[in-house]
């Protein structure tokens, strides 16, 4: 089954990682061919992937209405990996795996947000319920920047199931969760192979999911509003994670002398 | 002048702040009267708010298509402050200040999720660039969740005159910023009078906001995609300088035993 990605950073990301068969891209006409656009033709070149200037109202149709910013792609489905190719990823990296777990999120906005920061802290891959949240749909891929197809992403039935099987493994899981007697996140340990779990917008975590963690943990918050938005809440979550492990494999041309 | 807020949080907190003054609350005929919405009415009721409730269409052009939830607000504009103002309140609580300062952000979803977590760890003033940037506009006010409605903020011409006047005031300000040879956020020392540098989406903060700041600090990054979105950087820096603080002003009944 194919589909339509957009959005120019969705657009290069997917060609770059090549997991999934590009068909066709689409431009719209008038786009200037320049800075990203100019990136993604050169891709689409290399790769011999075949270009179609359409009308710009035929890319909102295609983009059903989302900002597309000028560029569609026709590709294959998104690749769900499984959990045991993220375990050995971690493996093979020699790092304490570090996974994210999403229970049943709904804004497309927020996952995608939520992906593109967990693949910038490195995670070995990301487990999310396939019923009643959202998938890796193109408005997902999109809110990445195209993050997502450089990340592997589980799609499983039963979340507690998973997070049994990645107890079995040696890994630690811990819920993000609000209230009071919680630990505060920079008091827990971190330094472990862990998996973070994320619950969804307004509800929060769901009772048999919070009830299989190991550990719970929150974020201190001193203002009026109740909660912190989850893409962000999730965010300084998995920065508090990776700074726990002392920044593992942030890139030594990039560190400071 | 007066204008149109839209979304359950949003009404409900700023008829909670009391900062503006309201004139009517209007309902979409249909919308179940529980949850917030009844927080929503009790608060109406408490200040004899007039309340009308009219066809969810009319609801839908009030709020410009935007996802209203099925309430709105008819209010005064947004009372912006003087950073005067925010400097006394960082005084009377006897803490250091805290200030977050934005150059020309663009998207109201990202710099109102900014501001839902600017209140969340206590800042005592936002400062943002009037022309070319994102005001506080209905939008602005949603994406918060209605935070903004508590916080202090400003709104001045020339961002680099504020700056030089927040240094005058023994605040250091901190650009966030991305490129080699930058120290990462956990090595630089935030428990100081301490102002926030945001730069816009994209183009990141301007040469001379840049070049007005005392340091530059960096978020490590792992990942495929070359930056992180622009609210969840800002998140994770903000959070970074709040426990820098040890959490200052997170009420007691909170803190785990």
């Amino acid at each position: 089954m194919s589909e339509i990605l957009y959005g120019r950073w969705a657009v290069l990301e997917t060609l770059r990682a090549g997991r999934r068969t590009a068909q066709q891209l689409i431009l719209a006409e008038g786009t200037e061919e320049r800075g990203v656009i100019a990136d993604i033709l050169s891709a689409a070149d290399e790769r011999k992937l075949p270009v179609k200037k359409v009308p710009r109202r035929m890319v909102d149709d295609l983009a059903k209405g989302a900002n597309h910013q000028g560029v569609a792609l026709r590709v294959s489905a998104y690749p769900y990996a499984e959990i045991d190719a993220m375990l050995s990823r971690a493996e093979e990296a020699r790092e304490k795996p570090f996974f994210l777990l999403l229970d049943q999120l709904q804004d497309p906005q927020n996952v995608g947000t939520l992906l593109r920061t967990a693949d910038s802290v490195g995670v070995h891959g990301v487990i999310m319920q396939d019923k009643r949240g959202v998938s890796v749909t193109p408005a997902v891929v999109n809110a990445s920047s195209g993050a997502v197809e450089h990340l592997l992403i589980a799609q499983v039935t039963n979340l507690v199931q998973a997070m049994r099987m990645l107890k079995e493994n040696g890994v630690w899981l811990a819920g993000l969760d609000i209230g009071p007697n919680i630990l505060p996140i920079d008091r827990a340990d971190l330094n472990i192979p862990l998996g973070l779990v994320l619950g969804a917008e307004g509800e929060g975590i769901r009772r048999l999911v919070r009830d299989t963690c190991d550990m719970l943990v929150t974020l201190p918050m001193r203002g009026h509003v109740e909660s912190l938005n989850v893409s962000t809440a999730g965010a300084v979550a998995l920065y508090a994670a990776w700074q726990a492990r002392s920044w593992q494999g942030w890139a030594h041309a990039e560190r400071p002398k």
